[in-house]
């Protein structure tokens, strides 16, 4: 979507987490810290709440958003009151894409023409928090949600701001189970006989930080990376993937 | 995608079913008596099989279907195998086509120009047996799949051959579970934020028998219907589903 020449060294900033709640906890409670350290410097965040989870209104998703933000003493405005939202995200101090509906985020945000501003800031340097749907655009494409296909967007291509795509809520195969219906394994590697780009398979409570070009898994869990033509294998928290 | 006149009287037999297999059973095992009813005039079926799931090859995939045809002394030929596949289809005695990914099946039948002579086929008497990506394609519209988007048709539309959307491999939320993820219920409530039509979700083991213009919910398990703006509900095995 940009071209960057050899020399830009990208500032990017980005915490993108498999969820926006572990169980148990309230919303964004297990994040907190890490949320306030990395919108520090952000006076406002910005809240995109285009993904609706549930058919939840912007307005309503919004206040769920300031209602957590409040507690490390941040104001939240939802990108859908402003009149020129481009502008609006080229001029934020953070942003903050919540889950939801990956199908119906990506639309809207290709209907305002929005993935082009949003990745030129996250690579100058805009701290950038994803949840679920929020953290599925930030790779390569959206191929890898775990969502239903309700809206049809232009493109499955997203930001692309990791070299890999991301599957968020990784569920590991219950050997219990007696549903027929694929595994999550399955349906990633029925991704890999079409694509060749790598998949983080990112459970609850785990997430990426982003900090210029390294990329570190965080969070008390492993991840499940899968590469093509590879078998599947787990990393440690505190592994910086940069082998892609 | 055709225009039918009133006069019109459809000449529909179908089954399609939720799922292919049921734990502990073997591919179609359950559905064989079907099957052969089904197909008791046709000589010979067309095996469709381009969802192929786990990335089975066309060929693996059509070995796999004729071996459970064999049971019931029916022979079996993949649609890839013919130059003119649409031709094939038109003068087809009996059509199967099988589970997979739902988004890679409906972008080969874009490509090859499929769906138009399936459809018309279809209400003209072809016999015609769905599991699970191929009795989703049965449906208004493929936006109620559960699978990955890992390919991008070129539109959601699908065969409209029942006048609602199938969700196949219906799964109850677990009580018992901590996962965050989206339940079924959530992703098919957040599909009537953006649809209007009803869905119908199949759980395994279950099947709508298509007959003229009944269709007819079979096997010992309910169905859970969901309808725009109304709480969803059961209906139980032999209720004709006419009020759409």
């Amino acid at each position: 979507m940009l071209n960057l020449s050899d020399e830009f060294q990208p500032m990017k900033n980005l915490i993108i987490a498999s969820t926006s709640t572990v169980y148990g906890k309230g919303y964004l409670e297990y994040l907190l810290d890490e949320i306030s350290e990395l919108f520090k410097d952000s006076t406002e965040v910005i809240f995109v709440p285009y993904a609706r989870p549930g058919g939840i209104s912007h307005d309503e998703y919004t206040k769920v958003a300031s209602k957590a933000f409040k507690k490390i003493d941040k104001k939240v405005v939802g990108l859908h009151t402003f009149s020129n939202p481009k502008e609006a995200l080229a001029n934020a101090g953070g942003v903050f894409t919540g889950g939801g509906n990956t199908f119906v985020l990506v639309t809207k945000l290709y209907q305002h023409d929005l993935l082009v501003p949003m990745r030129e800031a996250i690579f100058k340097g805009l701290p950038y928090l994803g949840t679920s749907a929020g953290s599925n655009i930030c790779g390569l494409t959206m191929q890898t949600t775990n969502d239903m296909p309700i809206m049809y967007p232009p493109s499955f291509k997203t930001l692309g701001v990791v070299p890999f795509n991301i599957n968020p809520h990784y569920l590991d195969p219950d050997p219990d189970s007696t549903h027929m219906g694929e595994t999550r394994e399955t349906r990633i590697k029925e991704f890999h006989t079409q694509n060749a780009s790598p998949v983080i398979g990112l459970r609850e409570g785990s997430w990426l930080q982003v900090k210029q070009s390294d990329i570190t898994l965080k969070g008390a869990l492993t991840a499940r990376i899968f590469e093509h033509n590879k078998e599947p294998y787990e990393i440690e928290s505190g592994t910086i993937i940069d082998y892609f």
